[in-house]
Formats: C-alpha cells, structure tokens, sequence
C-alpha cells in the first residue's frame, strides 16, 4: 500500500518533491497533504485532486500519515514538529541542515527511542548521496576526514571568477541574477550555510557530535580576481572548502576560502555542484560529486528517503552509528600559506614583511608578482612554507598594521 | 549481539575483511568461520582462537551462522552455495561480480522468497558506495544512464601509457608486476570483468536485467602510445568506458575504449581508481569514485554491507526495485569517430579513404597528422562526424582490406 506523505513547505523544493511523487508511477508513494502558510496562492493544478491543501498543521497530524516531509527550514517550528511527528511514531525526511546540525542527536534519540526514520540525505549535497554512503555505502571502513565543496552558491561565484575572471561583485550580483544566491547571501558567504552540512558530515561520516559554533567559519568576500590569477600560477585554484579531520586529541573543523591544487577532486567541480571526498583507514579517498542544489536534485534525496522507508515495509529502522563529542574542536593547525597583498608601492616592503616573518618563525617560499600592476596598485604575493596558523595570524595582524596597504592583506591556506 | 560470520575464501580480500572485522572494536560482527580450500596453508595468528578454520563447507552451513560471506568467485561451487545459504534463511554478502551478473535476478528473487538479504557492494567498484547509492540514493531519481570506468586494471593501463608515454606492452608488463594485472588478463582487457558490474549497474540503477552476453565488448589491446598524443591534440584522453543508456526501445550498452573529454569524469580518475557517473532526469549527473580494488577497499564494501545487516537487528530487509528485461540491447548506435592509421606513405591513400567513407555517407571532421613518422611507419588520425557505428563498422572493414597499412587501423567511437 501506497506511503501517505504530508509535505510541510511548498516552496522551489516542495514542489519539485511533489513533482517527483505525482509523476512516479509505481505506487510506493501518496501524496496525501500539502501544509504552507496561505497556502491558497500555492495551489496548482497538477496535484491530484485528492490532495489537501491546508495552512492549519493540525490537519496534518489528524490525518495519521505515513511519513511526514519537513521543507519549512529554521529551527522554530520545525523542531517542534519533528518531535510531534516523531513522538506520535511518524517518520520525518527533512532536508532542514540548520536544524539536523543544531539538534540532530536529540532528535534521532527521539526517532530511535519510537522505532522511527528520521532521514535527511537532503540536508547536505542536494541530490548527491552522501549521507546513505558515509552512513552505510563505507560504514566499514574508519574514516578519518571528511573535505567537500558544500555550498553551491560559494561554488558558482569562485568557478565564474575563475572562468570569466569577474570581480567578487559581478560574480556575486550574476549568481543571484541567476538565482543561485539569495538576496542576503551572507550565510553562503560566510561559511554558514557550509558549516551545517560539515557538523551533519562530521556525524554521519566522523560518529562526532560537532556543534556549528565550533567550527572555524572564514568569509570568501575578500578573494579577489588577481587570486584566482596567482592560484593558476601555483598550479591551484580557490574555494570555499569544509574540511573536519580527526587529529590526535580531537579534531580540526574549518569552512572557508583556501587554495586546492588543479588536480584535486575539490578543484573540479564547477558551477552549483558540490562534491564530498571521503579519507579513510582502509578505503582510502571515496568521491562524491554531483549537483548539490535546485528543487529537484534536493528532491531526488528527498523521495529516496521516502522510498526507503516505503520499501522497508514497517521493519524497525536500521540504527545510526553511535556518536562521541570530541575532546577538543580547533581550527587548523598547521599550513603552507598564500599571502596576497595590495601595495602602493616604496622601498622596504620586502623587508619588512620578512622581519614579521622572521620573529614568527615562519619561513617565506616564494614571492610572485605578475605584470600589470601600478605603482599606486601593486598586487603581489608571497608564499610561506608549512606553519602554526595561530603564528600565521598573528603575523597577519602585525602586516595589516603596516602604512602601505591599499586593500586589507589576504591570507589563504594551501590545501595538499 | 554480534552477527556471526563465516567467510568463504581467503585470498586477499577474504583476509582484509578479516582484518576490517577483528579490527573493529563495536561488538556488531564476530568472526565465526573460514573456509577455505587446503585451509591449513592459510592460518594465520592474528584471528581469535574460537575462529574456526575449515575446508568442509558442510562445517560453515551446519554452525547455523548469522550471514556468510562468498569471495570463493566464479559460478560453481558458489551458485549453490548462495542458494544453501539463502534456503537456510542466511543472508550472503558476496563480492562475487560474474554471479551476481549472471544469476543476480533468481538470487535476489530466492533472497526475497525468504525474506533474507543479498547484498553484493563489494562487486562493482571495490570501495565506492555506487549499488547502494543507486539502490538507494538516488532512487528518487528517473535514471537514463550509467557509465563508467569498472576495471582497475585497463584504468592503470591506459593512465601509465598517458602519463609515461609507456607502449601498450610494457604498461601491461607494469601491471602485472605491481599485482594491478593477473597472469592472464584476458578478462580484464576484453571487457568482460567490466562488463558483468555494469550489467549489475544496469539493474540497480536502471532496474534492466541485461545479461553479459548482451553487451557488445571492445578489447583495449589495439590501443597504442601514438593515440595518446592524437587524444591529448583533440583535448581528450583513452579510457576504457563501461555505458548503458535508456534509449525508445530499448537500452545501448558497450565495453571499450572510447576517446573521452580531459574535461569528464571518466578521464580523472588515474591508475587503479574507478568512477561511475550516473545520468537522470532529475539529479542531472552524480559521481561516485575511488579505489576500485584491492584487498582493503574490496573488504570495506563487504564490511558495510555486514554491518547493514548488523544494524537492520532483524528486521525484514529492504525490497530490491523490480526489474524489467529490455525490449533489446544494442551497441552504441551513433557516435563522432576516431579513427587512427599507420601507413606505408604512398600518394592516394587519404583519396581512397574519403572514397570509402563518401560511399557510406560518413563525413570527414579532420585530418591530423604529428611529426616523426617515417615514410615506411606514418601514423595519422581522420576523426569523423558523428555516424552509425554500422556503417562506421562496415566502412573500417573495407578500409582494413587496402594495401598500405603497417598495423591494423583502429577506430575508437568519441564520447561527448
């Protein structure tokens, strides 16, 4: 018999679930009711004529559905209504990640004390089945980091800087023209939105308990084109990458803005795509790439886990790995950097760049300068070996102190 | 309480999955049993000492385990072992690609009749999470085609004659040497290693039964150094390419080498590393890759397809999607061609070929030829406009009949 499925939030993605249910013909799934906030401007004609249409929640869980589908985002009332779906022992897909990353552990203790799914494969990578593969797909091996492009808007801005060489604001302004930002796109921008999906990684992949506020969140709002033109000359380009590692004693999580070699599967994803790499004890580097948002590629995950819980016939719900919070969260410790400044330019910069780094013992590899610079604009980076990125910021706030800058010193570090 | 595992076969995979389970430390598998042909040359010390070794396979299926694992290989004995086992009520987890090719269906459907699982990650693409992900992941998802680069041993082949400039020969040589290739790599470099996953592919993903037998298969031997550097001239790489695609009235699947795009997928993944893109109406492409073989990755599929079982804690397992056979299953029907000569140089040979291709309404793209040959030993390249690969077919074998050629002309289909 047919899953009857309550969809909460008729939204881009919403509709493209309901999409997915109406035209699949195989019976395993029902769309029962659609709830959204005056909901009569949402009304469309291509829903069967049996579905309810309502704005009151009530109805929702009066009619005792099979499964319930959470599309409204942020954590109030959407938490709420997880726990009373959960408590009455509906099952819940969401592809909420604010809420999964804030309280994911106490909900799936909710859903695994009623016997209950709790599913979310939407909440990170869109339609890239990330969250079934680490959780599952190489349960067998011991993972050991997770690294990924994990924000498609971030992804679109830095791939058409590097590709059209736009400025940050052209590319920014064009993906929203195309709809791949948000009129506030400051939780792409700043990490955020990226930082969510790696707390969900770090516990479906790590078996860690992160919480968004541990993690290091740095802004990709200072990359400017002339970057993407030094990264080439190093063989890299740049992205905003989230990275969560198990070190000795804990683990290093950070989101933002960092060199990646030309060759690296993070480098290779263009556009809205996403892409999670995967390094394990025994498996080694697994890839999982593919396009990590837009309504459907989100409702792809979306009607998977509803199909898994269709298929699952009323068996129990296959248990989550057992999560520990780790002894310590820290950004990261340790990196070869790429420091790109702006100078009007005198004699003694050099100079005085290199006694910062001198009494930080941070050793220079390189300086770089390409043509085309002015006296009064003079971009031009230097290259740093591997070093402590508490000694890295502390020298890159006694360099922005210097009389010289024309735009704020930009420090990156460099991925291996 | 632990899931009681007996393993049949101990070659390497079977002692890495050993390994992955007396390493694991949750209490979820307990080693029980191995099996193995002359077992005592295969005992080792760091198995508890309640394993039980044994080369009767009537001590394996009368301890009445929890799940056992196949990685004898082959169809015989190991056919009627599965169906024991799953008469039993056992489930198997198995890495055995040419069975579950050739019998998956009546396996699957025996599995079902006794509600116990049959779970075969291990078989297609080592380490990578792609049955499941199909199966699962995204089966919300209408999909239209999977391809992908399915045997290690091509994969390394064809990566050390591009990168090192190594003849088809001493890459094969390589191979063997560095335990990539077997003695007798036939399977391999025929296509038919592949060939049997992506028949397994076809029906996860697709939900095809297409047998082995059906696919048209293309052998990597005739592929030589000098195509290397036509492929790189016209931006493209050599890679042995595994493809089913849904088209009206059927499905078209073909093993081969084809010439692939530097910009896809399938021409990043190097040396023994696999990669399988999945293309649908919805998700548009995902990507799934890693290490494609070897004892530990191989061992790291069968482990988690154990701990799913583990963790389900008896309850009834997932229903596979149904299948249906296709209507017919043809080799790639239309494709752009390259098409590579070495020649004995004499005037009127380009004239008589673009006679033969006129005759068969194939237009000539190009005509490309790199310094270094000698009159006696010319190699040249025509790429032609997309055209059937009958008449491409018909066309190769009257130009295989003129008299100049130094080695066999080899024609290789360009994939977009």
């Amino acid at each position: 018999m047919a899953l009857s499925v309550g969809l909460l939030g008729f939204g881009t993605v919403g509709q493209s679930v309901a999409r997915l249910i109406v035209e699949r013909g195989d019976g395993l799934l029902r769309l029962s009711h659609i709830f959204n906030r005056q909901v009569a401007r949402k009304r469309v004609d291509w829903v069967p004529p049996t579905v309810v249409w309502t704005d009151q929640i009530e109805d929702v869980f009066n009619a005792r559905l099979d499964v319930v589908v959470e599309l409204v985002g942020g954590l109030d009332p959407a938490r709420s209504w997880h726990e009373r779906a959960l408590d009455a022992g509906i099952p819940v897909v969401t592809a909420n990640k604010q809420l999964v990353a804030m309280h994911g552990q106490a909900l799936l203790d909710r859903a695994a004390a009623r016997g209950v799914d709790l599913l979310f494969e939407a909440a990170v990578g869109g339609g890239i089945p990330v969250v079934r593969g680490l959780r599952e797909g190489i349960a067998g091996d011991q993972l050991t980091s997770v690294s990924g492009i994990l924000n498609g808007t971030c992804n679109y801005i830095l791939t058409r800087m590097e590709s059209a060489g736009l400025a940050f604001a052209a590319a920014l302004a064009e993906a929203q023209a195309q709809g791949f930002a948000e009129a506030d796109p400051t939780d792409d921008l700043e990490g955020y939105d990226a930082r969510a999906k790696l707390c969900i990684l770090a516990r479906v992949g790590l078996g860690l308990d992160v919480a968004p506020h541990q993690v290091a969140c740095e802004s990709i709002r200072s990359i400017s084109d002339d970057d993407f033109v030094y990264a080439r000359r190093l063989q890299a380009t740049i992205r905003q990458v989230s990275r969560v590692t198990v070190v000795q004693g804990g683990v290093q999580a950070r989101v933002g803005p960092a060199l990646v070699p030309l060759t690296s599967p993070l480098a290779r994803v263009i556009g809205s795509q996403n892409v999670i790499v995967a390094g394990g004890t025994y498996g080694r580097e697994t890839t999982f790439a593919g396009y990590g948002a837009g309504g459907f590629p989100t409702a792809v995950a979306v009607v998977s886990d509803l199909l898994a819980i269709a298929r699952r016939a009323g068996g129990a719900p296959a248990s989550w790995p057992s999560t520990t919070a780790p002894t310590s969260v820290s950004p990261l410790q340790v990196a070869p950097y790429y420091l790109r400044l702006v100078v009007r330019d005198r004699p003694g910069i050099i100079a005085s760049l290199a006694s910062i780094f001198s009494s930080h013992a941070i050793n220079i590899d390189a300086v770089l300068q390409e043509p085309g610079g002015t006296k009064d604009h003079l971009p031009f980076v230097i290259t740093l070996e591997a070093c402590p990125t508490t000694s890295m910021a502390t020298a890159l706030a006694e360099i922005a102190t210097l009389p010289f800058h024309v735009t704020p010193p930009l420090g990156l570090p460099v991925l291996g």
